[in-house]
């Protein structure tokens, strides 16, 4: 196995221990054990759990934003892309959670910051041109979108996790949050996009 | 000092250990360190860790929602009070995100899962008489006005930890959160109530 395979197959169960354990509770042995290397190979690689964790949360969330576009004159369509994403791969939302919560200077890699930079004028440039009410701030917009696209998810506490006996339908959920974000963009939504 | 006393002094510094570390990274010898008890205390009064943290769960869940009357005919005012409360008493909120993300069946405390229920039929009763528009799931109503009043605090991944850089004043933050509740509940906003 190469040594750019190997890596990979690091950061790949880097992500797995970190999405489920955290900063704090990780541990390399875990990591080392479920890559199947040696565990001073992740320490020559990455050098510690912190350069690594921050390399894995750089790449995971580079993934999240490449995973679909940010057409920002349609945001409940954005919700919905967010809101399946949060349930295919609910391990990025997991990771980013503890990175806030552990506050750690890695909840915000560089690849985040620069899709938040580049999102934000798209927001920007929609208010302009009166596709998205204007009277808000675009960082709130932005935050209500991703907010309430990743609610339902059992990561965060007001969703599923709160109301387990809802009865609602995967589907219904994500048109309901669709429709309020559109109420909130003053855009109409295009259901079942 | 007496059993009682001693017991809320425990309490209040498991709340302190748990919403800065988390269940499984608190350690009960910094409480008792913190409580200035000894350590066997703990264990007498409250059994193991896992016990101490249900009730210290409990007990801030009821706290939060006795802070402010729910008023279901009012949501953006409802969300004002979380938004203040998230401000001045995030580690209840550090709390909950810590338990949801631990999923430890902690994280829906008998005090908690009655508010809910309560809130809930409150939510019902303002859609049935035309309050709150009444096609939208009232878990998700609630869901929505919990989410969005909470999404700013520090301790969640879209709000000022994202956009640290946005310049708004936390009353600008609040009143467009407010409105944006309100536009999701089909309610208008009464600013600065």
């Amino acid at each position: 196995m190469s040594a750019e395979q190997t890596k990979e197959r690091i950061l790949d169960a880097a992500f797995r221990e970190f999405a489920e354990h955290g900063l704090a509770g990780a541990r390399v042995d875990r990591i080392a054990k479920s890559a199947e290397c040696n565990k001073n190979l992740i320490y020559i690689y990455f050098h510690n759990k912190e350069e690594l964790y921050a390399r894995v949360l750089d790449r995971n969330m580079a993934h999240v934003f490449a995973s679909f576009p940010f057409t920002a004159q349609d945001l409940p369509a954005v919700a919905r892309h967010v809101f399946d994403r949060a349930r295919v791969k609910p391990d990025v939302f997991r990771l980013l959670a503890w990175a806030t919560l552990e506050h750690t200077e890695a909840a915000m890699p560089p690849a985040r910051k620069r899709e938040y930079d580049r999102t934000l004028a798209l927001v920007r440039e929609q208010q302009e041109s009166g596709a998205i009410r204007s009277d808000a701030a675009p960082e709130l917009i932005l935050m209500s979108v991703l907010t309430l696209a990743t609610a339902w998810a059992p990561v965060f506490p007001f969703g599923e996790a709160a109301t387990p006996d809802s009865g609602l339908s995967p589907d219904t959920v994500r048109e309901q949050i669709a429709d309020m974000v559109g109420r909130i963009a003053g855009q109409t939504t295009k259901a079942g996009n």
